[in-house]
């Protein structure tokens, strides 16, 4: 008998290329039959917004709303790590992602979602950037530190990105 | 008989919601009773610096001088990873942590030290830096790569942040 | 009889202190017997190009060419996460290092490639990038993510710097 393996990621940031990262070595876990989880918290929430405006049930403080103005809205606003000219790196590469016919950051959450991967939101974060269940990609989770490490304690491979 | 579970992080980051984030994982970890060690090294010394004016016992060469005046001296002092906005960015995020009864950086590392979490200063790097051990907050241990490593070999959660 | 324990390194970031402190971690697993393996992806190449020019066997595209002008070319060109001040922040680091004769970052990764090290040039992004065999240092392997989580998931120590 073989042990699942486990594959858990910490996505802090909210780049675009280290997003890219994490989701490909998400994806190739999954495909290795892995159980993956990706814990997103702090600006690696932005990876799960949606792209439209949505009806909030509960009213934004001046300051949350800084915060919802100021972060990228979904993984396709996201900016580089490194050499993001204002903006111009972020589209270089995406223009080499098609030209390579490489999967774009949107398609490689998509296809997490499609392999089981389960994605979670870090309700602390929320709490504090003020964001809320409306404004994330349906079909995820949320959970506290507790949970990420209930999964990471017997993970495989653990990686904070 | 179950073992004890063991987290070990290396905290290389100097940014404030970088050091958020490892503590947080501590302190979480500590409290599901793993044996938790924080290895801080570069830029991640300046989380254990203390906020005041210390007698040194070495006088500092002129590029000390300046490596101690130009990084954050304490947790508290530290900028963000992302939307820094020229130290407007720390405040942001220090309102919204005490608004919704957070705990900031100062304090998680507090509890850490309550928890018997092992804070561990990476001397290597104090050499370079020209840091002495005056500087840094008391009941800390001092070690280089080699005693990391023999925690985290037997580590269930490594993380590098 | 004692199993080999394994250190798998994700090398995403191209700065130079980071890099460091990878190959600084994997220099000293592999003194304690360890496999290890530096999975060099996206800005992590630049730790492996050579410094000098070379006859190219497939000619670049136009966006090949500015990635190639505008990532540095090998380790002793890379800057600083931190503290870089337009360059003077690696002169200030790699002064220290003299001064305290520690080891400078090409050392460190020839100190590697002598003790074993297993160093892999992601081809995925090689591709995405338009980096090719030729530019980056002999003696190492190519490879993709799923030959990485074929390391990791039996790794004991997993770390994404």
């Amino acid at each position: 008998m073989t042990e699942t393996k486990k594959t858990t990621i910490v996505l802090f940031s909210g780049d675009y290329d280290k997003a890219m990262a994490a989701y490909i070595i998400a994806n190739g876990a999954a495909a290795y039959d892995h159980e993956v989880t990706i814990f997103h918290t702090f600006w690696g929430l932005n990876a799960l917004r949606k792209d439209e405006d949505v009806l909030l049930p509960k009213k934004k403080s001046f300051i949350e709303k800084m915060f919802g103005k100021m972060m990228p809205r979904g993984s396709n606003h996201m900016g580089l790590s490194k050499m993001n000219f204002a903006g111009m790196g972020p589209k270089m590469i995406k223009d080499v992602i098609k030209k390579h016919n490489a999967v774009p950051l949107p398609q490689l959450i998509e296809m997490a979602q499609e392999q089981d991967v389960k994605l979670v939101a870090c309700t602390m974060t929320m709490d504090l950037l003020g964001l809320q269940q409306e404004e994330l990609l349906d079909g995820i989770e949320y959970a506290g530190v507790a949970a990420y490490l209930g999964d990471a304690q017997d993970g495989n491979v653990n990686l904070f990105i």
